[in-house]
């Protein structure tokens, strides 16, 4: 088999030259009125009926004939017969023939024998809708290439449209490839890789405005993908494959594409994204997205919304952009583009930014990001505390009101942010795991409005305040207690090693599995090797950390170490056993600004609230018996 | 009947004391992932399963344990047994018990008898993805309230979640009234008016979220409006009457709610839409909304989508603001709040917005405009050339790629309109019917980009020229032929009135239609009564304006009037008759930045384009003979 590289075509290039040689071909199709709304008009519409249909009386009064009325004054009251000098008639009514003005129902004297008297003459056609005010027959309504909204509907029904031309939604193909890949609701087996790629690429279609379909999966067989491109190539506007889009072994989809039809681009100079496959087939775009679920979404939105936007003759919807402060320094390689997905908040008047994992496997990096920042190929990156702008994927004004919570993250936090909703729909909260430690430092920094902390000092036996003294010295913050829990050995169901001290994880050379530096349960940990007299060296897997309590639990879970130390519900998702050690205090770390808000009142009333702490006792593991509580720093 | 008068409330007032009063109950459904887009959740949502399920390879190589590779070294390569040291592995497959680390294929040396040569070591979880790195279980994926993007379907899937619980969308019925209305689509008869505002009632409310129902329509008799406002009670989350909602002698509504249950507010201090009614029955929002469709939708935008919004737990959406300058006076009442639909167009770098008509019967306002101005009760409107914001229904990209054609109306600009967006999709033309007059003016004032016109001078007895001249002396501009057309006598299908000169109007004593000071064919008319040595006096009718062809055309159709001047297609539009009396040439006047232009080169290729001039020509009483040429000023 001929080796192929991948290229290193910057991304705007490829997608200039790709919209140059590819393109959908429209199609267009009669649709119900009370079925268009958001379809885009393929021709102009013009109106076949006027409405008002009829010469109509804008008012509720009478209906005369204005030359009759000229002589009516204030002091010569004139005096109109019914249904000789005038008729009644409502707002929308029709003008009686020979009739030619309306006079309103407050200006008129009815008098005892049915006639009415007025007192001041009505000008011809005053308080008439001629025909065709709001529409006139033959006028264009709705202009060709339109996206249909609610009005433009009542003025096409008022037109008397009841059908309208429209461009028929390109139909896409999305063909998951892949002998490891099952279908996303499939019960998982060790190695196989549930597809939920296709889900998000179908949804990402419809939301354009495309009408995707995802077709069987296709395992890794050159014949078999050639098959399943050529049958989708019948049937559809534009096919999309993922994976197989890379150069190794097992991705053959440049080979058939290139076989079936051209391949203009394999591999583009940005990350995440880079092994994109851009080419056509049969007059139709073919495109290779990557299996990894971040790198395919980005690939999705750089070259198929352009194509299906300008299908659509919509111009490519733009991010709102926003300047903030960097809380971290974000490098970047020279030579590749990077799409780095952030999180932002407005903390201390600025929005302070904080990168997210760049893993292109990482999906809730996306479903935590807040915007992106794009960083050019030809720099280094930025430095902590530079002004950059990002593209927004919420409003600013969502980001403006979002609570970020930092620190040592609890489960406690997440019902929070839900409480917080359910009492102000338009706030919200966002935490970031970033250990006990780097809550305090982003406090001190103004990067977060409160973060959860639990710092055992063994010199002064008290939890949190000597570290916020020691880090924070010139710092005015508050400390507020949130709850006391237990921490304890994550262990198998049934704890097979039968550990009940520490001692036990050296004695049985178990392999453990630690918490990062600078978090809570880390110098748990090391307190509790001290007490023991005990060192780091003498712990097998000492070296190995995983950064939240879950995670944690999950290598136990997956038997790739045997105890870990942790809280209650970590053991209980992964229906671990659980063996307590400490009762803790954790508490949240507030700004001084931030303790004097509204919010913060929210967070209070919160916390305090007692069908709010039942619900968190009842999770097992904790006591609230301090909650709200606000300690001395 | 006891007599009933509309409050001036304020409407922000009115809102908020709504709003506090009146709520939508949530209610939450269970829908399968697929369908639950764009879907809010009513819980927070948490992963049931790890992403990767299992510690999986990151990469494409070999399994290894690192403690055996410790060794290795560009000096002393280690070799590595098959199965025994190592397993070969593909990017996501499951590392093999007892293995701990993954070498990239780039660096292994295959060597004959299947083992493998390595040069530096491995260091413990080395490409490892562990497990639960993307999604791991327990952890909260998805907050409550959130409205579920592409990519946030992924993460669900990941975490093994196939359904979620959502909002159920809030089910509003929409109850159209009015004795003389009739469904959209029926044949119309004189005298009834088409229901379709409930037709955009109802998309608005899909659009914001919401789940309508347009309800047959109730004649306005109390007791139906009251019957169907029971039932609807019972059905449906929200009631929408439209209309019957101001103080007349068939508005039944506010009666209605008042005796169903409570009426907040009847009148709200703003124009349009002041006749609406904000109560509730049975603990649900009844709204009674206006009869005139600008009135309704505006009415429904400011009281309905906040609650919706609020059901949803989503911010109501707020439209891009844009400072313009104002390209004519716009006065308001003091006391009252005016929306005022604009057109906005960017000519000569500014934005330049015009108002549009204030009839609130004008759905085609609404089509038609490009953003709102909205004058506060206590001012009394705005002074031509002043910087006001307005509110944006279009991007404010899309705006300024809009070209802004003034002047007297042809359906050619249509056709032009629609063949400029299919050569460039974001270009558009929107144009103002100001009349040939109005057109020179606004190129002289540099607020559209070309102008149609169509003056005759009878004392050069030349076109356009002269009166270029005289209005416009010291500008710079071009004129360019687009076409010469026919201008004629419409009258009723076979000329009943036997029309074939202007001397016959005055002869037969005919009722006459004219068009508004400034046109070309009142400037037209004008000429030939002179010509006929005639006096606007002798024309019965001749004070009566109409400002397009269209409209006089149907004026004649609709019997109000026996004869007006305009052109063939008008004629056409109503199946009248058309006398031909004049060919008239018909010029573009461009201003000299406009000429210049990429757009204006896109213009000159459209016009002079051999089948865009079959197609105009095909439509009868024009000829396109010199379209493109350059006319000296």
């Amino acid at each position: 088999m001929r080796k192929i590289y991948l290229s290193n075509t910057p991304r705007q290039e490829a997608l200039d030259i790709f919209l140059t040689k590819a393109e959908i071909p429209r199609r267009s199709e009669k649709v119900s009125l009370t079925e268009s709304l958001g379809r885009v008009t393929s021709e102009a519409v013009f109106a076949r009926l006027s409405m008002p249909g009829y010469h109509a009386s804008a008012m509720d009064g009478i209906a005369v004939q204005a030359e009759k009325t000229f002589r009516a004054s204030d002091q010569c009251p004139l005096k109109l017969k019914a249904e000789v000098d005038y008729c009644n008639i409502n707002t929308g009514g029709p003008l009686p023939p020979g009739f030619n003005a309306v006079i309103k129902i407050e200006d008129i004297q009815l008098l005892k024998d049915n006639s009415v008297e007025i007192i001041a003459p009505a000008t011809p056609w005053q308080h008439v809708r001629a025909v065709g005010e709001d529409v006139v027959a033959g006028e264009m309504i709705i202009p060709a290439w339109h996206s249909l909204r609610p009005p433009d509907l009542g003025a096409l029904l008022a037109g008397g449209i009841t059908e309208v031309d429209v461009l028929a939604k390109p139909k896409a193909a999305v063909i998951p490839s892949g002998s490891e890949v099952i279908e996303p609701c499939r019960e998982r087996k060790r190695g196989s890789v549930p597809d939920f790629n296709s889900t998000v690429i179908a949804a990402y279609l419809l939301e354009w405005g495309a009408e995707p379909a995802v077709l069987p999966i296709v395992p890794d067989e050159p014949e078999k993908i050639r098959a399943a491109v050529i049958t989708a190539l019948e049937k559809f506007d534009l096919v999309i494959i993922n994976a197989g889009s890379s150069a190794g072994e097992k991705d053959y989809t440049f080979a058939v594409i290139e076989e079936l039809g051209e391949v203009f681009f394999h591999g583009v100079a940005t990350r995440p994204g880079k092994p994109t496959i851009l080419g056509q087939a049969k007059n139709k775009p073919v495109i290779g997205l990557p299996g990894y679920p971040v790198s395919a979404y980005m690939s999705l939105e750089w070259f198929v919304q352009p194509l299906v936007c300008r299908y659509l003759g919509l111009p490519v919807p733009k991010r709102e952009k926003l300047s903030v402060t960097l809380g971290r320094r974000v490098v970047s390689e020279v030579g590749v583009e990077e799409f780095v997905r952030m999180t932002v908040g407005y903390v201390k008047d600025r929005y302070m930014a904080n990168p997210l994992t760049r893993g292109a496997g990482v999906t809730m990096s996306l479903v935590r990001a807040d915007g992106l920042l794009i960083i050019p190929a030809n720099s280094l990156g930025f430095e902590q505390n530079e002004t950059v702008e990002i593209e927004l994927y919420r409003p600013q004004s969502e980001i403006h009101s979002n609570l970020l919570a930092a620190g040592s993250h609890d489960l406690i936090i997440d019902l929070i942010g839900t409480a917080i909703k359910e009492r102000d729909s338009l706030m919200s909260l966002t935490s970031s795991h970033l250990g006990s430690m780097g809550g305090i430092a982003a406090i001190g920094r103004d990067q977060a409005h409160l973060a959860g902390i639990h710092l055992f000092d063994p010199a002064t036996k008290e939890y949190n305040r000597p570290y916020i003294k020691k880090m924070l010295p010139d710092k005015k913050v508050r400390l507020v207690n949130l709850t006391y829990r237990m921490q304890g050995w994550i262990v198998p169901k049934g704890n097979p090693d039968r550990i009940e001290n520490i001692e036990d994880l050296i004695n049985k050379k178990l392999a453990f599995i630690n918490r990062q530096k600078g978090s809570g349960t880390r110098v748990l940990f090391d307190h509790l090797l001290l007490e023991a007299d005990l060192s780091p060296g003498e712990i097998k897997g000492y070296e190995r950390e995983e950064h939240t309590h879950l995670n944690l639990a999950a290598a136990v879970a997956a038997g790739t170490a045997s105890v870990g130390l942790g809280i209650l519900p970590a053991a209980k998702a992964f229906n671990l056993d659980f063996i307590p050690m400490v009762e803790e205090r954790y508490d949240l770390l507030l700004s001084d600004a931030f303790y004097k808000s509204r919010e913060a009142r929210l967070l209070f009333n919160i916390i305090t609230d007692q069908s709010f702490q039942w619900k968190v006792e009842g999770l097992g593991g904790y006591s609230m018996r301090d909650a709200g509580k606000v300690i001395d720093v």
